[in-house]
């Protein structure tokens, strides 16, 4: 089982670019064991800042993307059926529970309430997780620590956490990074020339201001990456920004112009 | 078997500083066996009353998170597939019935009609559980004692608990304890000084006045101890209340300003 | 199994005090074997008066408290694996039929169509129960005798019996006893004196006067009892009737008030 | 598997008393195998009916209650694990249509598409079943016949049988019998004297008159025969009446006045 | 295995009556594997179509009435466990594919998307079926041919067969025979004498005139079948045609005057 | 296990006909491992596309038809029971990751949510798939690709990608071809003479004129080469241009006329 938990232990440092007192802040509350909310649309570098942080902490990372029809069992663990009958297998969170590790459910607004309720009893001072199904209480051990993350644009009357969930938290907000960060990001991680990041950077300034105006999300920093690597693979930057920025995100017309247009801004 | 159960004792006395009748009112309830229903907001300390309660009576607490996909299964329990068939397996609330415990039943208004149905026949003179799928009725031990906890915040024409099963319980009711009292309480659990921790209560009653004024919640005992948390981990008092106060329960541009007001006006 | 059954046998004579003629056209449909209906208000004494009847004729009792989760094998029964395949075990309508039990499905108004319809080949003049998933055509016990309650309060367009279930019974109706009545039975459940009792039951009158105008279901006897008890236990009557008939049915500030000011009449 | 079917014979003449050409009908339909659906409101006697057909037939006869929770597998059979893997086990179509037996589906419309979809190969020149779980296209038997029973009362626009379902039968109209002929049913089937049966067949006319008035379904001859039991007991007539024809059916107080006077009408 | 399909093949030519060119134009949509979508009221001959064009071309043909409860596991296959373990079983679609049958899918468009789904690998030029949990890429026989129907009448917005399943298939439109085949096709299949079946004929194109003016369909050749057979059987033309005819599809009391007058016209 | 992923290699190129710079954008992404989405409406040439690029780049190609009842487990793999207990059957994405092949999600946009967010590790910079189930963090093949597909047309509020989905792909949009690029691949595929080729061609143009205005799709060039061996078959071009591209469309009367008006101008 040990060896299990070792796979998810994070071998190099990711890189990461911080934007605020994030760092210092994430330490406190994991001093404190105060589980902790990413906010922030998807795409700005959240799960990296995750992996980052587990690096630095030296603690595994199990990383669960929530979703609408995971069920409770799916995060706790259920019993298989073997040559010997049954054994347990435990779920990501109790994996991390049982080893220290830290989860990161993404997303965490997608899941069912049976899925955010049954983090409730690790996240105040008992810091225990009831496995109803094996007979067992288990006791976290003191290094696992919590971390789910969230999209705002998301939030609807229909899904948002319960008042109960969000409070159990302490918070920190993400967004897209200002552009000279964004810019040293993209030539980093597509390995364009700088000014060709740039250039990516604007453009994905120029699509953000039409959120709202036509587009449910801009253009998140992950797809000028994209783009970015489109072009060092030798495609022309034109096409490579049609099929990495527009293409994806938007089938309206107009919309497209409007994108189309400011990518011939700018190459 | 004895051993599981005692896992659940209380083994050294949770801090609860009681804000009226309440210890005297549970105590005779619980001579009575009359079950009990604690009423009130989310993180005002209904879970360390009952927890107190618990090792102060001598008794295990088992304790569920009740939720809306939470089964009747789930309360009493299953057969499980082993090496030599299947052998049955308590749920939660069974293992409360048979070795005398106090069981828990937390938010039990989410749970659906299955599971609070369920928790009848034990609730009225009869005092037992039929185990259907096992064929046993089993008789609760004496020393069973049935607590539920309720938020009257939640409740909706859609979600609410059947008159036939309210009335099987005696209710306590729970607000925000009073000013001097929570300074009290934020300071023991936080390790802040009492000075500090008398601000934190102080921004805490200015959010409660908002709640129905653009914030569904105020800001919970449990959120300004998270605050003290991070200030005693050595955070600057601001962004130790953004983090643990503001962030986690409004995205609401208004109402973020209207709580850092709360917060710049303090510290 | 014939032990099994015999758990059900109602060992000492319940307490039951009669309001009118019910316990003799009881009897009558027992001897025609015609199936009964216990219309009435939730905490009325339906209950009760099952058990006393199943005393009263010697026949075991099996109580199913419905719910709309209940599945038709919850009544009829299910193959269990064990180490040698699968057994066959009864549920407890099967039970009853089989073993000649008194069966008391209580809010049976509550549970899906697939309970109620399984009910009928068990409730003319054929008495038997297939058993499908068995492939056996059980012919009930000549003692068989089926009982449903049923909360006319509850009815509502979406969840009423189906005419077809609804005429294969007899009803009796039940309500809030007699004021003399129900303070002797207060007395007798509760341990308090008379006069103590009398005046809970008054209290109790007001309540139920409020019914419809702004409370969903009146104070029961039930609660009445559960006030006495604490008062026998040496609580001031005034957070007696507080904890156990204002508090536990109505979180409205005026319907508390109104209450509130009915208890204090009389305390 | 032999004997299972035969605890389907009918052993005795079920007494049947014919109120037109239905029994002629039925032979010429059985004679050309042509599936028959019988419509008429619930206690009017259609399963009566059908019995004694099954009897007069000499077929054995496997009824099932339909309900909207009944799968297509309820039906048609299933693989039962045991000691040596699985066997199949017919469910009662496939039983009744390996055997020969007359299979009623009692209030089919109740039932699930997928469980009326099923029976459509059986009901055309094919006449075969497939056991599609288990690879086997059964044949149906030569005396195989089906018959379905139908309330037009419930009939919905969210409930209806398919065309393509209905166009596989012909249809036989039932209703209540005429007075002459009921009250010779109720006599004989509950043993009063005629002169009470046909009181209370003066009573069920008065009531089925309010139909669609008030009353969702008027009083069957079911219920009817359950009245004069009781009075066969040696319970009174008004009570009788009371407990067996007005309690069951309505709530509703000026319904009830109205049937109560219509009781006292006639005794 | 062999054996099993051997089973569906059609052992006497399906007597089948053609109205215009189907017949030429299903053996070149055969010959170039263009499965084929058979269009048409229920009870108009699509079924017995398909089976003389499977004797036609010495195909088996496999049969599945779809349903809004089949799964796709219903169609393609599923494991099964028995004394060794678990064995796969085709399903009939891929019975059909293995073994070079003709696969009539029934009423498509009643499916679930997963089951019409499924069958798109299979009618487009790579002619594979993935059966996905036993891990084979099934190539389907070079004789296996697909055939769907579909009634338009049923068609709604809720119902209806995804553009991408729709344009997979040619379709053949079928309807009610002209007068002159229909009579040949009564006489033909009941044993009545042409006059007679000129007569029924007569009275079901009156009763198609109604569709839409109060009958959802018209009486189908299918249930004029039905009269016939009733008549041939002794049973005198009126109360066959009520029977057959009138009863089984409506209960409307104005429609059941209008066909009966229909009846009484001609007999 | 080799021996399976083998199956899914392509043995002989798939004729492809490019209509842009779409063979050159998909090589490029394929090499930055860029997950690419293809959208465009049904029957134009997609899914041929990704055939020919998967024989073009040697790696074996899995394919799945995605719908709305698909779980995440029926992607990702499940346990299977056989004699010696369970062992693990991988699902199609886990073949496809664990082996280097590309997979190809068909009409992704059918899927549940548990569907997509499924990829989502295995599309950003960790190109992992965690098996919860089976407690393996399977780290991708390097040659592992992930391309679906996308019909905008059907795109509505209720079912669309998510935007964190959508941004972890590059798009290339599909289209009908120019009329002379489709006349070539009907005569292609079909076997007709370029002539007859173009006329299909033609009447294919003036339907997709009718796109929302009556057709909710136009005819694709899949359904012009079904008319095309139709007419290869010696099926007169006609009825052959009624059965392949007019009857399986629509069965609005007016559109038909408008349809058949199209194809006798042409024929």
């Amino acid at each position: 089982m040990k060896d299990m938990i070792s796979d998810h232990l994070i071998a190099e440092q990711p890189w990461y670019r911080p934007t605020g007192n994030e760092l210092s802040l994430f330490e406190a509350a994991y001093a404190a064991r105060m589980p902790v909310m990413l906010k922030g649309p998807t795409g700005c570098g959240k799960t990296r800042f995750v992996e980052h942080m587990a690096w630095k902490l030296g603690r595994p990372l199990v990383t669960v993307a929530c979703n609408e029809d995971m069920t409770a069992s799916d995060l706790v663990g259920r019993f298989l059926l073997d040559a010997d009958g049954t054994h347990w297998q435990d779920g990501p969170l109790t994996l991390a529970a049982r080893h220290g590790a830290i989860c990161y459910l993404d997303e965490v607004v997608e899941a069912r309430q049976d899925t955010t309720v049954v983090i409730h009893p690790l996240t105040d001072n008992r810091r225990v997780l009831p496995l109803e199904k094996k007979g067992e209480l288990l006791k976290a051990h003191p290094d696992f620590f919590l971390v789910i993350s969230y999209n705002p644009g998301y939030q609807s009357l229909m899904k948002d956490l319960k008042q109960s969930t969000k409070q159990r938290f302490g918070a920190l907000d993400f967004d897209w990074p200002e552009e000279e960060i964004e810019t040293e990001i993209i030539a980093h991680e597509s390995g364009v020339d700088p000014e060709t990041a740039k250039k990516l950077v604007e453009i994905g300034t120029r699509a953000r201001n039409l959120k709202g105006h036509g587009l449910d999300e801009g253009i998140s920093t992950r797809m000028l990456i994209h783009a970015g690597k489109l072009i060092a693979q030798g495609v022309e930057p034109v096409p490579a920004c049609t099929m990495a920025l527009v293409r994806p995100i938007t089938d309206d017309p107009d919309m497209r112009d409007a994108l189309d247009a400011a990518v011939a801004t700018y190459f």
